[in-house]
């Protein structure tokens, strides 16, 4: 692409380079999270969310475990006002959960912001201003020492007002645009907040580095991370929060890296929603310590819930392949990751070993509220015998012998290629009927006599019809399908020799049938494979007989 | 979360741990790219593409300047022989791509497969057994030993008959659910495969380690390849390639560590499409690579012809949130962003830098063939003025007095709030022309006809109506404006100070005309403003006094 002269690496490398954080391989206990769904989330829709929907959200916030929820701007906006006096007057704000209010360091503004949290038990008040090289430059065409002033006098009078009001308010600030700042001035400026504010290991301060704009690679920010919870002072008083982005689709990446390198805090929404890539997504960062076996302490066991609600209220949709919540997530429609996942569970039933290691599943779908039968095993042109078999087995109780799932694989394989489209479990269950069982043309059954003689053999009649003309064949063999066998092959052109046998019980509803498959092996060597159905088990054997030959093409 | 003891770290740490690769800020140069969209992708598809769809695909990725594209396992599968046969048969495959082809490493197998490679000029021949843990134990029931052979049997077989064929194919193997492996007995099994092949830097083998599954955090994978790198046989005669799949939402982060740490080579999709949570996407990682000056080798300047055809043919969305193509990628919504967003285009403008720097755009939306106009700026009631103004200045030519502007933001705000909905830039254009461009009620100009006296002043009369009654009052000023103005306040109720006026021209269609506003500020200190329109800069500068003043609250 000829414009790549056109940029550069536009973040700043940390003065010093601490890398012990890639030692650890996964965050050892939940960080705090905040959920800005309400307010980056909100703020991203085509349409924002009425107040209703709000008040709807907030309360899915509260009971998937969020205990801090950034619910927007109350001075600044009509609205979120509003929005948040609800929440106060309809009682909705556990008291175990701190709402996070935005303002501007403006007296009017912080005094109608205070106003708006008047009966609020935990709040967080957070501030913050553009630090950025670019946003200095472009935007306030401000120096460093002018927009750390801006911080200075913000954070004063913050604190100013609050002790004023005789609040006990939490502080958070943010130099937006960090991944725009040289880190030595973003940390600068933090301190100097954090001077301000004296805060104290029983009521921290909160600084958050925003991944306003994802500019790096996810190490270099936890490198950015790693400088700045090392030097920041006050560090046992202060909660270090992250704020990712996902520009370069890393947001989860930077999050992770992230508190690994230092980061007790993550703002974050659900699914990733947020201003253009969106926010990190906490779902996929959560769920994604749950299966390291780490307790995220959010609830997601009913993803699908969730994601209805959220795709109603914000009239996004959360994508097939969204990690841990799309409805493709579990799915496998390819031949050898269904044999693989049917092994594995059934390995899984045999040994019941304390980990969950089915191949191709990174969790268990029911941990998240996901059916193994709907969202799994799926069937198309590029499924194989495992995934089919699998269905027939779990789904409709039928287990046939190994060589007939590969026949009946294909024959599956063909009908959804041919109308060129997914097969649902019961469609592939009609084709198994259709195709394999109580076949009764060109040979029909209607009835048998075979009784036992000294020798152990049986002899007797079969009675057929033969392309719907009455016929009776005399009989005689080892056993009773042996004697019907060999009756038909005495009598008419049918050749073949091999016989396969397996048959079981089969609950339907509330009638126990037998279930036969029969395969048999022509002249050519080719196997063709029939089943019988019925009340009965021999006769369900014999009609299995019959469709097998019925089935061969002669 | 309850079930989460169900679950432990279930990959493994390579013997020794190298983290040189994290010194490193970015990749210094393209990987080569091979593209997996008509294997991994279009087998994860609910409705697999077609032969026709396939075709139009595989164009689009030479196109796109893939050089390696992965056609599936001709052997095994009726529809990818024929896809092959085709794209052979009508000389579709340029002589700088190489075809890649699965196969099983079965003779009758290979042979179809070199039958199905026929005329083709350039191929990699790709084969691969499942390593993990996992599947040993539970699929296949074999120790290491045993599924080391399988391996070493393949590869054997795959070398005998293409020697056999006189065909120069390249070959790659995975050791597939390479994150659930040992990375020891991973390496063992490479090095064993690469022993039986014994590559020479002319004609490289690949050796793919697949996140068949991502288990890990990236870091760890990362760790992972540059163990596999460093310790790899025949090191200068392999490419070293990876194959990320999506679980952890770090698909993306896996490829770039991966690469920093010794990758030559990327599988992966277009929008990350592929099984579960797809693969690792393409598109993102060469942007990634892009935006930090380093040139991808692919090109993606239309991205959103490119998302029309995918979504097309594989009947799935690229979600609005996906890195570089999706709908809302570059949207600013908020007026903060927008406000920052207007300013650094403009500071851009005035200075011509070297590199684009504009905030809250990673990139320039024209480089990956986006408009500013419809894509950058959008107007909901989240919106603020500098938003509003942009829209009205970039698409209609209009630039009003800058508190005028803040004025028309609430103004469009407070109607996207009611409204519930987005504003397109018509509507906010007809917002402006029916709020504030020549209002004539209840004051109606007329006409007016004032000479210059000698002392320089104006004296004539203005006609005008007043409620629809016709009225002429005497003027007289210091300019034409200021002597309506003056009749204006000396024969009615109207009341005002202060009078704050700019104007310039317009081009609307072929018409050149004058665009005048006005603001008055009334006894109690509010500013109102007024809009004209006219072809001639004095009637345009009238009719916005008569704008204003009809708009004050009287």
């Amino acid at each position: 692409m000829e414009n790549v002269k056109k940029y550069h690496e536009g973040y700043f490398m940390p003065p010093t380079i601490d890398l012990s954080w890639a030692y650890k391989q996964h965050p050892d206990k939940a960080p705090t999270w905040c959920s800005v769904d309400l307010r980056d989330g909100n703020q991203a829709l085509i349409i924002p969310m009425s107040l209703d929907e709000k008040i709807e959200f907030f309360k899915m916030l509260v009971q998937v475990g969020f205990k801090e929820i950034e619910v927007g701007f109350p001075a600044a906006s009509e609205t979120e006002y509003m929005f948040l006096r609800r929440l106060v007057e309809e009682d909705l704000i556990p008291d175990d959960v701190t709402v996070q209010v935005l303002t501007q360091a403006r007296e009017h503004i912080i005094k109608k912001t205070f106003e708006a949290l008047e009966g609020v038990k935990n709040a967080i008040v957070h501030v913050y201003n553009s630090t950025s090289l670019a946003q200095r430059q472009q935007v306030f065409r401000k120096d460093k020492e002018e927009i750390k002033q801006i911080a200075i006098e913000g954070a004063k009078l913050l604190k100013k007002l609050t002790e004023e009001a005789g609040a006990n308010y939490r502080f958070e600030y943010s130099p937006e645009s960090f991944t725009g700042t040289e880190p030595e001035y973003a940390l600068e400026v933090c301190n100097a907040v954090l001077d301000v504010w004296q805060p104290t290991p029983d009521r921290k301060a909160i600084i958050n580095i925003p991944v306003t704009v994802e500019m790096s690679m996810p190490h270099i920010y936890a490198m950015q991370v790693a400088y700045i919870s090392q030097n920041l002072k006050y560090r046992d008083a202060v909660e270090l929060s992250l704020h990712p982005h996902n520009d370069r689709g890393c947001g989860v990446a930077d999050s992770e890296l992230g508190i690994l390198a230092g980061a007790d805090r993550i703002e974050g929404t659900l699914f990733g929603n947020g201003e253009r890539t969106g926010n990190a997504d906490i779902v996929t960062i959560a769920m994604n310590m749950y299966v390291l076996g780490v307790d995220p302490g959010l609830d997601f066991s009913n993803l699908p819930d969730l994601v209805d609600l959220y795709e109603k209220v914000t009239r996004m949709r959360v994508h097939e392949r969204q990690p841990y919540a799309g409805a493709l997530v579990f799915a496998a429609f390819s031949g050898s990751h269904q044999d693989a996942i049917a092994k594995g569970m059934k390995w899984r039933e045999e040994q019941d070993p304390d980990h969950w290691t089915v191949p191709y599943l990174p969790i268990d779908p029911h941990d998240v509220g996901r059916e193994y039968e709907a969202d799994v095993i799926r069937i198309n042109s590029q499924s194989g015998k495992g995934g089919v078999a699998y269905i027939m087995e779990q789904k409709y109780g039928i287990s046939m012998p190994k060589k007939m799932r590969e026949d009946f694989g294909y024959c599956v394989k063909g009908v959804s290629d041919h109308k060129h489209k997914e097969l649902l479990g019961d469609e592939i269950y009609q084709i198994f009927q259709d195709e394999y069982v109580n076949v009764s043309e060109p040979y029909k059954l209607i009835d048998f006599s075979l009784k036992k003689e000294v020798d152990g053999t049986r002899t007797g009649y079969v009675e057929l019809e033969i392309n719907g003309k009455p016929t009776v064949f005399k009989a005689k063999g080892n056993g009773r399908l042996d004697a019907i066998s060999n009756a038909i092959q005495e009598n008419t052109d049918v050749r073949y020799s091999n016989l396969i046998y397996s048959e079981h019980a089969l609950e339907i509803g509330s009638t126990s049938r037998a279930m036969a498959y029969i395969g048999v092996t022509a002249p050519d060597g080719t196997i063709t494979w029939g089943a019988g159905m019925d009340t009965d088990v021999m006769s369900a054997s014999v009609m299995a007989l019959f469709s097998a030959i019925n089935r061969m093409k002669v």
